[in-house]
């Protein structure tokens, strides 16, 4: 079960950037313990800064073999129309994750453009959000979705 | 290692409900399988349709040896001031959980009064939310909060 | 044929409150001429001013019975999501009255979060207001809905 | 006792038009209906797609025999402040009604500027809108206006 | 010269809940000190989280022999409609209280929905503002309102 | 105990100005009272209709021996980020006081820029609302602050 | 020298609506009073509650030997880009007119969709706003324009 | 193939009026052209100030024979909901044009009301805006739609 | 009959200031012409770029034997309460004016704080706009009010 | 005559991606049709999801011997000032075009913030508004732009 | 070269006022260490917390033989248009400063109706700010003005 | 001594882009200029169109050996949160420049994203403010801060 998770811009600073709000420990630290923790799921990991890159990743991703796809888009989150485009485009289901709560913090931040294309969202929980997400695509193995559809 | 559910108002119609939105099974049936899951977890469950008696429970709860709050506010999610506050007057903390994706809906469903004194907030996961908020509070237990805030 | 009249918060003042909006007759003394009125139907009569009471109650008589429900929320008719949730989510048709035309005074009171998930609206007509909803239902008895939806 | 039943712009293609919405029966198949239905009434029926044309009748028959005034305005409920002023000139009461419920439709539909001036609203009753317009001056006649005004 | 003193959601709280803001007395341990301060005056006191039942009791004093409401309405302050309808609509007068300055907080704190139906409103003086609300209820009893209405 | 009592512009109009508002009696006539009410205080008056006049009248009585300020700003209240700023400068503790009660008036008059950098605001009692402020002062004497910030 | 006066919509019912915001007398009497006060100007009158009429009259006047238009649009001066595109397109200059002060009046009265394409304002003064008007016009005429273009 | 241009207040002035923004030459003279570019058209033309004219040719225009409609609404772009109305409740495909790019100029030309009821939108190309309208609607014939909807 | 012109900020350097708006004749050169046009009128003539000047000059001649006010506040009409206020709490009747059309300039010139306590207001006339006004009060003497109040 | 089309984000995905709004072509089985129809341009096509290769693209083009570019920004249409001041600086004429009618789909679709530096916009029917653009930029061969400039 | 330095409400208390902000060295203080540091400039230093004495030096020194104005207007930059209007009006540049970053304060101080009148404007870097601003006007003396208008 | 300039999207048509608003210089005829003036300086060159590469740059010289960032982010200034959220992580102290006065230009230029972050803002001296910049870093080393943190 292949899982692909990307990062938007400034994550790459995880760790060294607003410690108080954001944790001390980096993203490639982080992600050697998810694959521990979830050794069933195949984890491919991609970050960038740019809008565009973030945009064909999806595309590439959206039509292959990926079972999901968790999304930490940044600071796009709340303004890249196109990004939100992508995802409503592709055709696998996208979990959106926040590091920071981000519905709890200055009135920009509250409004995701993506949420409304994707499956779900989690936010506040620190990297453990990230966690959660993959989680979520794990109980979808052996139900097959037998409860609605909870757009 | 107990935990507090609280189900907001119109949570009691679960399964009979706009099936095609919150799916067809209901809370009561719901909730065994949460047990099941999570042996080590002691689950409490209350539902309530009055604000008034979401506010007594949050402080009943708040201030005795629970170790999380499950909320699902419903409706008073957007409206009130009231539950807001007594999520920041009390010491457990809480997690916010919504069925549906409310920040993908109707305008007046995406802002949550609630959001920014909980710990975090799962949205548009179906029943789903309710099991990764649970991971949440499980993780919690042997990893002593190693990492940031993340407020 | 059963209907349910339900009055909201501060109604209960009906008579002695602000009389030249309201009128000076309580619904209590309304209440038999209404019955008189329409012989052929069997009216019940309910009235809280607690939120959540207004949400149970409509829990009841949404799935058993009644053909309908005249429902007066005043206050909250322009604040709780919760109480539309609980109109959308019944099967029995809600016609949706106001004694004042609320449409024509003060800002705030314009807007209704009811009215969507409502058959209709009928507001100014004083406590006439109730007897034209009443009519409606009535007029559907024998002419089986002939016409669309006019959702 | 006479009244006048006034139809805004694109009530002519009643039946024609978004039948979904507005049902498949057009004005000029109803009226007989409501004929029979209240013998004791003398009714007028008039359609314009003109603005000034509606104002020019609301003066002709604002200050001249007329128990009552129905009035659809269509579309210019939401943008005429000239009809609203032409409402609040004349003499004779107006009722408003609406076949959909305009309240509870898109947002620009939601406010109408005719409102404050009319004794009442009535929206969502398809047809039956007006034939509840017409109970309540019906219901004028012997009551003499026994309770308040309810502006 | 009976008062009643009505506090809303949270208040039950006070003196555990951000004793910063709210200081760390509990309304309990402060009645019998403005009861010893006004010994001529009959104080009654009542708390609630419920919104029905706050607009409950406002009317069962509202038409009887109190002299004066002292309201802190809490989180309803900012949200409630129908208690400021109920405020509205009875005899006795209302002064509003609040122990943090709500006009110098958060955006939504700003503004309340019930100031216009009050006497006057205090706030931001802690549990002095309790204080100086019946200091004005006492002032009005040897003065016979000597001065305008500065309503 | 030295308190200084500042009045904005159109004060000097007091009881010539709308009475029906502002009562009749003038502020010179009412100012005898009040020290009567007071002898332990000692009491200054300063009126002026010149922005720049209040200002520096702040400033000098903001740093030297008085305990407190009373200052009702009028028509500045809402439009003066430069008066903000002068009270947020100096040391001297501000109530501010407003004898309608503004925060039910008009729209532009419920928004005070001076709110959030007072000790408190009392408003709508007339002249009372100064008498009212002079307590809050004197409560300060013995009682040493013991209660918290409620800031 | 040849003006148009252009009268809107109600504006026909003059001295019988509203007649204390509007006054008691017709245009019709008023017409004579102004013609003799101004006997070097050739006075012609127009009054529609057709927006296309006014649009087709101010097309009429605006390119052949008129030397000032008055234009009293009524309601339309608040919702009509049409007539104030119309305003823009002509060559003859327009001066509006208002009976009452509409800048001092309900909100959506207080923009006019005109203004900016007209020479002038001139509301408030009753009947006198015409008078008013028509002195502009004349004080042109001998003085040749000879201060700057104030647009 | 039946094709009807409909335009509306002030396009009678095309030519005349702010030559700058709209060209110098008047449809009447263009009109010629646009016949002989295109021969297999039978083109109709129809101009109106008036809002009702222009919803009574679109009734008689959208249940008969024409295969599209080419509307330049004018001013009535962004104020008629009526003619949206219309133009919704017709069969015959509308294409809405404007001489000038209304989407780049004043705010209030910004938004069409038309926009989401027409096949399509052409702006900003002067009188070309006409040519390529007709140049869709001769596309549409060979080609029987094979594309989607492109809503 | 004693009239008073008060003039605002910056109207000092009438004839020097951007004089393709506002002319290039001074006030000071204006007046002489002004007297002579009307010679049974007595004229004083105030200028200030104080806004409390303007407030102390408006009590002087508000409560005094002085026919009506001609005020030009300049700047101070978009945002000065206290004038507005001042305005308001005189007996005589002031007229506003403005040279420049202001309701057709930038946005926030277009509202003026002062209108709804004025008589009328006119602009746009250049310093023909002080003679209009002139003309107003004049037109007062003989006349007696005989028309409605047009508030 | 060379004429360069730039699509802009999720264009490639054109005939995949949500084929009841944009149909089920791709751009790229388009091309060689339109190349068919239009034998005397010289096309070059350009597709990009980065934002900031778009910019590149539209300097690289908008200097040399273009005709015309035909651009498509997709969602960057709505949030990118860069792009828009691109359009700006450059000296080769931009045509807007979309393939759905943005101006009638979601509220934050609405505004173009390139339309005011396009010559002209086209959106709504589908990849035939490209072919509509390349016959304006057709027109303007033989024509030498006779009319005025509609900016 | 003969510049001013302007300094509005407040700033004379430099040094005493929130100092975390604003720094601990009064004005006065640093006034010589600028003289010294331009000896080729001849410095005016002007103070005033009135905003008409403001206006009044604006226009002494802005037509006489200054070269520049160093302007920082305090709390009136954000809400007097009369300084504006000022600044407008005189010829000599004006540059506005700032010691804080006003652009990234609270809400209300992000906008400067001062900006456009000025020549540029700095802010942010404490006292710096004027010294940055004296450099501007002495880059001037050798280069005349070799670049853009740069508006 | 080593600072960093980055210029944002357009600004390498600088000189050949509107230079009326711009100036006629490139940045590149600039820079040498620069670089003459500030000797002691070590000045490095960034410019791109691309959002994800000025955040590259950013994160690049924000950690290591630079005393500062010269920023023009252009028109990614008023709409990029992720450059916004680079700045704030990044520990090199950030300049804002830009060449016209954008706080004085379009509504949707007044508001920079990036101001809060940044040590200070100059606008509006043409290629000037990047020299004043230099200036303020410059005027760092000898001083030592020794005044407040004005932030």
């Amino acid at each position: 079960m292949k899982i692909c998770i990307i990062n938007g811009p400034n994550l790459n600073l995880l760790g060294r950037r607003e410690t108080s709000i954001y944790g001390s420990k980096s993203f490639e630290l982080y992600l050697p313990e998810l694959k521990e923790t979830f050794p069933e799921l195949e984890l491919e990991y991609f970050q960038s800064n740019h809008e565009g890159e973030i945009i064909d990743k999806l595309h590439d991703t959206g039509f292959s073999g990926y079972k999901g796809i968790v999304l930490n888009a940044g600071g796009y989150t709340h303004t890249s129309v196109a990004i939100s485009d992508a995802v409503a485009a592709i055709e696998t289901p996208v979990v959106e994750v926040h590091i920071s709560n981000i519905f709890g913090r200055e009135e920009f931040r509250k409004s995701s453009l993506l949420a409304k294309h994707c499956k779900g969202s989690i936010s506040g929980f620190g990297l453990e959000s990230y966690r959660l997400a993959l989680h979520y695509f794990l109980s979808l193995k052996p139900r097959k979705l037998g409860f609605g559809t909870h757009q």
